[in-house]
Formats: structure tokens, sequence, C-alpha cells
């Protein structure tokens, strides 16, 4: 047994303990008891701060989701041609992803199992579509090659975006967020060939 | 209690059975009784098979390991400009990907809990090296752009690559293997916009 420490947690700083134990076990898999464990507190200490852990699920990924919807509503996504606001969109999509990467990493590996989990997929779904539309526009436009299809081009480029949860770990040093996405707006958008379009 | 139907799995058959299921509950999660019930025979007939799941795993990660090590050895891979292999790399196990969904999918979430886990995983690790050497052949004949780094582009080319276990379905119709292969090769290494490198 273990002595339960003082309960100095902040919503914030209980969350992010949650956050860490539901990406390591599953959101399914994690118990009260695996959170009260974590955090060092009984359950009722947690329960004084939420009324459960699918509250703390929705507080997470309520950050997650505020951080990448908030990107569509910066100046370089709302004005100018629509490539080039694709580009700031894929750009700071990166950046939030890295800066909020637990609450990111646990909105992309959500199931759908509860009324939370669905309500996480369906805005997930929503930022997607919206992303797609700004896709579509830039080939409409003609800035964007005709033979790859934009329904394809928007799903490789979320795989490519996404696929940083399962690698990036800041303390490997080197990579900034920045760097990563300069990588992927360059990959996506010229290629990684030195002739390309040539 | 439903009735056991008749033993006339071949060890392919049944595989196909085991991988569906793991796939679905994961391996750690699937017990011989789930094997049991999704294939409709008893534990014991599964038994006259193989050894357990623990074979039946290695059996699906061999197929999806051997499909993707055989493209390294095709005359595409092994002759010619190394930006010119790479692609071909790219394109092939894009298609092997597709064509072995199942059993790619299952080698891709393996999580290192067992002997077997952590010999796929070294397996993975080994074709992910094989295919960034020829990446940075590429990059040092001057084929590649410098200003991303080898690592990254590797991981964002199998970032790319990778997502397609998550979101295609055959039955959907539309996309064959080769459209996708076509899409994620003019993507990654032409790049989306029309006036890429101009």
């Amino acid at each position: 047994m273990t002595m339960a420490k003082r309960d100095t947690y902040t919503p914030e700083s209980l969350l992010a303990v949650a956050v860490e134990v539901f990406n390591e076990r599953g959101y399914d898999g994690t118990s009260m008891e695996h959170l009260s464990r974590a955090a060092g507190i009984s359950k009722s200490s947690i329960y004084h701060h939420v009324k459960g852990k699918e509250e703390l699920l929705r507080l997470a990924i309520s950050r997650a989701l505020d951080g990448l919807f908030a990107v569509l509503d910066e100046p370089g996504a709302t004005g100018g041609r629509a490539v080039d606001r694709l580009e700031h969109v894929t750009r700071r999509t990166v950046e939030v992803l890295i800066e909020e990467l637990p609450y990111v990493t646990l909105l992309l590996r959500v199931r759908g199992n509860t009324a939370t989990e669905r309500w996480a997929l369906e805005r997930r779904r929503e930022f997607d579509h919206r992303v797609a539309a700004l896709l579509e526009r830039a080939a409409a436009d003609g800035d964007l090659r005709a033979d790859v299809d934009g329904r394809l081009a928007t799903r490789l480029l979320f795989g490519m975006i996404n696929s940083i949860v399962e690698w990036y770990r800041p303390e490997r040093g080197g990579a900034t967020s920045a760097t990563v996405a300069d990588a992927v707006v360059r990959t996506a958008f010229a290629g990684l060939r030195t002739d390309a379009g040539a």
C-alpha cells in the first residue's frame, strides 16, 4: 500500500496525469482505480475535481479540438488563395499536434464506445471535412495537380500528419515542431524529388 | 450454445479468420475461446492445426513480412538510380499493403509483449532501415531535396503509407491498389502543388 499524497491538483494538472494513463492503457482499459494510483490521490479526491473518467476524457478531447479548430480561424487560414490557406492549415495543424501531443494522440485513438467518444469522432470528421473543402477549392483553382483525387489527397495528407503522434518524442531533441511542420509542408506540397514538377 | 461446424479448415482459411479477430480485438485481447467461436469449431480442432494463438500470429506476420521483403528483391528495387528504386519500393509497398491488408494491418498494430511480437517489430524496423538507406542514397545522388532531413522524410513517407490501413476498405469500390499507389508516389515525390519545384 502506498501513501496517498496530499491533493494539490488543479483540474489541469489532474488532466495531464489522466491523459497519460488513457494513452498508455487505452480509455476503455482505464479505471478510476488506475487514475487514482497514477495521480497518487484517492478516488474520492478525484471525484472532488470531476464527475468521473468520461469528464476527464471530454476535457482532454476539448483541449485538442479547441487547438485544432482555432487554426481554421487564423488569418492565414481565412484569407488568400485556397492553396496557401491549405498550406497554412497543414503547417499549423502539425504545430498544434506537437504542442498538444498527448491530447491530440488521445483524440486520434478514440474508438466510439461512449457518447463523449462519438462526439469526438464527429468533431474530428468535421475538421477533416473543412480541410478537404479547402483542398477541393485549391484543386478547382488549378493549384493542385489534377491526377490525384481530392479525397485520396486529403487522406494521405492527414495520414502523414497524424502519423507524427506515433514517433514524435519531444525529449529526443532535434526536430522542433517548426522543423517537422516544414518537412510535412514541403513533402506534401512540393514533393521530395528535386526535379519535381519539372 | 451454437452447434460447432465440421472442421473443414485449411491452415490458410483458419489464419484468415484468426487475423480478423486479432485486428478487431487486438492480439492481447484475443483468447483461444474467441478464435474457436469466430471459426465455429472447437478449441481442440484449432489445436489440431496449430500449437496456439502465438503460432497463428507468427504465420500471419510472416505472410505480411514475406510480401514486403519480396518487394526489396524485385528488379525495380535493385537496379537503376536510387530515387527510382525508392519510388518503385514505395509503389509496391502500397500495393502489397492493400493486397495483404489484414495481415499488414496486424503487423502494424503489434505491441511487443511476446517473443513473436518482438520479432515482428525487429523485422519491421529492418524493412524501414532498408528503405531509409535507399532514401539516403537518393539524397546523396542529389535527387531528393536537401532541405528535408532523411530520417524525417522516411517517417513521413511511412506515415502516409501506413495510414492506408486505417481507411482503405476494398468493398467501398473506387480506388484500386494501383490508384492509391499512384497517389502516394505522386504526392510524396512530386508534391501536390501544380507549380511544385518551379
